[in-house]
């Protein structure tokens, strides 16, 4: 083990203090203490930060920020760590604010349907606070028991309901956010709009790039009156493909639908004894509503999928037969990982481009010597390819990491995004530019300039080494920054 | 008439020059034909431009933006120039660029449910480009038929519809836009997400101070298959006004609920003849749907309806009684300008507060003397209160503009916002310190030095003269700007 040097050591605790000074009980720089803070839940990355802070209130956000902005230390946003890029990983400079301590419901308001929030509530205890009036708050991403709604935010997060209700950005009103420098915005507002330049769409989904949220207003709806899932087998994954297009095509708009591969419901039924079918591919498309309504959807949705010659169509009949159907697609990740190791990707596709695109990705799978598991929200576009690999077999993850990077650059190529919900983080800041013209990513960092012009929040994430590092060179020129 | 200043001329000349040799067959600058591009829909300011440009491709607007950036020329944008708040008004010194050329459609996509159009396209024509295959573009201002769709990306326009079907940021997927110094981005795409920072939220409702918008991406939607309107008289505007807030609150969200008090029923009763009720306060509300649905939710809307005693509760029964229905909503506008001069505005509010935002309203009449009529898209909260006033009696625009400002700092008291749809322009620039702490206007301009550093794109606009002065100067500083 190397030893450390006595200057870095000196400054790392200086900081410490000044920051223990300003917020007492809420700093952690004990490196056995702070080892849970060195990775997300994408673990192949690890490093552990300078401190840990754990501010209880905004102002303590706040003073934390000034701090470290006087001290040019980088800062590193943390909700629940949930996120599958690398996005909450600390570097070693850096500080992690964790939110957790903060996850009080603050208001809630049904006549103008939204609830206020403090930013480390999870996603779940959102609808939970609501539930027993009847409404709840609609985006539920896979982590949503565990993951905090700035993370969320951060993140621009999904979820299997998505299709239907939209993505964090379309459930957000307002929130609150302190810059760097300590200055607390209040961006938007329970009506959601601004005069002038309404910065809430920029500031969702930037990965704590631009400010730590520390408070949100989010929409809440009532609850629907009913929801009934159908299961759908099909003899091939394009055929199950071109059924989700056609069923988005004809304008029915179902709250999920879902898909997954043969090899997902092979393991998932070795796993879960859902009763799936035995086929090349299944959707399971859920309709909300009342019963009139429910019946209605359904006609129409058979109706569409008996021209791809599905091998069954099953509908609920029960409570129980519905919990049985969703019961398989929710523990697809889990059966997966019972079975092998795999690399879980995140990009989008315009939905009819899915029968091509799960076509290419079996080109890959080919090619790589690979195998690929698919299970994913496809009314959406939002796919999550599971490369198959073995993790103690040597060069296996970096053929793992170049056919995932292939199957991405796809999904850019038939007018996608390299990512729908997790974010680009450290795993895919280098593929940005297979996404974005250089003219693109410029007018992107001038927003992280405007906002943050030392770059100290979450450095040497989402934007390519090679656009940012030199802004972070020029930046930390600007200031007295040392080493820490 | 005064002199002009002979070095003016020349430069003027100059420059006109130029944006000829650029762009041939499209600058105008003779005084007699850019009378036309002198003033936007709301009569009141009117200025001369320097010239007017008509470009046909992003090419020539890049072209165009290149010159007058290297002269440090100010640049207003227009679309159809139709905005109520002097947003496309142009100053003496500036050229004004109208898209009115560029109206092509460019790409439909009926699987992926997008149409790309030029910005120039007017709204409805939009529709009328997918109409025929069963489709729809939902934002609908109340200048559908002229106003321009780059107009509406400028204002985050809404309309009738907008309970329902969100406002302009809620149906854009992706814009190409240029920069001031000729660079062309593209924002968003025909997914309407991005990796890294999304900068498609910041520039919908930007009023022209970041870019040029040139082409759009745009949700389309399957038309509904029916929808009927009913009509609910009431006895007091707060009455309907809480009515509004119940059927919100209970989860029932129908496409439109109008709202007309007793100034505007009887205005448009004499004009249109529509054979409203006489009463203090109407709602028109539309459902949309199959029969069984319709049938369902105008059920709901009776049972919330009759709680708060109306006077009247009139169901559509065949398309004619539809129209007619409709036809004295639509007329309204039209109807007050016969009998009254009046100043319209447009601020935003929680639903829950209607009833107490009315009452305001209705006390500020009594203190100010001036009569109001009030004609609104009551269901999301967006305001149009009209203020009467005699525009031949010495000092009553004055006092129409100070009782104006007061109603709109009540909406911004009580949660709302300054302006829904109409842009804060030239007309809401100084209020805009009632809505935003001098922190989150910092904010805000700094993403302006960020797009636009010499802040020549539509300047004096949006932000307060007294924040925004000392950067255009401070920016012109940095260049050699004459004085055009």
């Amino acid at each position: 083990m190397p030893v450390p040097d006595p200057g870095i050591l000196a400054r790392k605790a200086a900081i410490a203090a000044r920051l223990r000074a300003a917020v007492p009980d809420a700093v952690i720089d004990d490196p056995a203490e702070t080892r849970a803070y060195e990775c997300d839940a994408l673990s192949a990355y690890r490093c552990p930060p300078l401190a840990v802070v754990l501010p209880a209130t905004t102002e303590e956000v706040a003073a934390i920020l000034r701090i470290c902005h006087e001290e040019r230390v980088p800062v590193v946003p943390r909700g629940a760590g949930t996120s599958l890029a690398g996005g909450s990983m600390p570097t070693a400079d850096a500080v992690v604010i964790g939110l957790s301590r903060m996850n009080a419901v603050l208001e809630t308001n049904y006549p103008d349907r939204y609830i206020r929030v403090q930013a480390g509530r999870t996603n779940l205890s959102i609808s939970g606070a609501v539930d027993g009036d009847g409404f709840f708050y609609a985006p539920d991403p896979s982590s949503q028991l565990a993951c905090a709604i700035g993370g969320n935010i951060g993140m621009n997060s999904g979820g299997a309901h998505c299709l239907k209700y939209g993505v964090t950005t379309n459930n957000l009103l307002g929130l609150r956010m302190v810059m760097m420098d300590g200055t607390v915005l209040d961006l938007g507002g329970p009506m959601g709009e601004a005069a002038g330049l309404d910065l809430l769409g920029v500031v969702c989904g930037s990965e704590g790039q631009l400010g730590i949220v520390t408070e949100a207003s989010l929409r809440i709806l009532p609850k629907p009156v009913g929801a009934r899932p159908v299961l759908v087998g099909f003899s091939a994954s394009e055929t199950a493909g071109a059924c989700v297009a056609a069923i988005i095509r004809a304008g029915i708009i179902p709250v999920a639908i879902e898909f997954m591969d043969r090899p997902c419901i092979q393991a998932t039924e070795a796993f879960a004894h859902a009763g799936y079918p035995d086929c090349e591919a299944l959707l399971i498309i859920e309709v909300e509503g009342t019963k009139p309504e429910i019946a209605e959807q359904l006609a129409l949705i058979r109706e569409i999928a008996e021209r791809f010659d599905p091998v069954e169509f099953r509908e609920s009949k029960s409570e129980d037969e519905s919990r049985r159907i969703w019961l398989g697609r929710k523990s697809a990740f889990g059966a997966m990982g019972q079975i092998n190791d795999y690399m879980c990707l995140d990009g989008t596709i315009p939905v009819s481009t899915l029968p091509k695109v799960l076509a290419g990705i079996a080109e890959l799978s080919r090619q790589y010597g690979l195998g690929v598991a698919n299970v994913f929200h496809a009314g959406d576009g939002n796919m999550h390819p599971l490369i198959l690999y073995n993790a103690n077999k040597p060069g296996d993850l970096e053929l793992c990491e170049a056919f995932g990077a292939d199957i991405l650059r796809l999904c850019v190529e038939v007018g996608g995004c390299l990512t729908g919900e997790h974010g680009v983080g450290v795993e895919k800041r280098e593929l940005m530019v297979a996404q974005f013209a250089p003219e693109d990513l410029e007018a992107q960092m001038r927003i992280k300039d405007a906002f943050d012009p030392f770059w100290l929040l979450n450095a040497a994430k989402v934007f390519p080494l090679a656009s940012s590092a030199p802004r972070r060179e020029g930046a930390h020129g600007k200031g007295q920054r040392n080493a820490a």
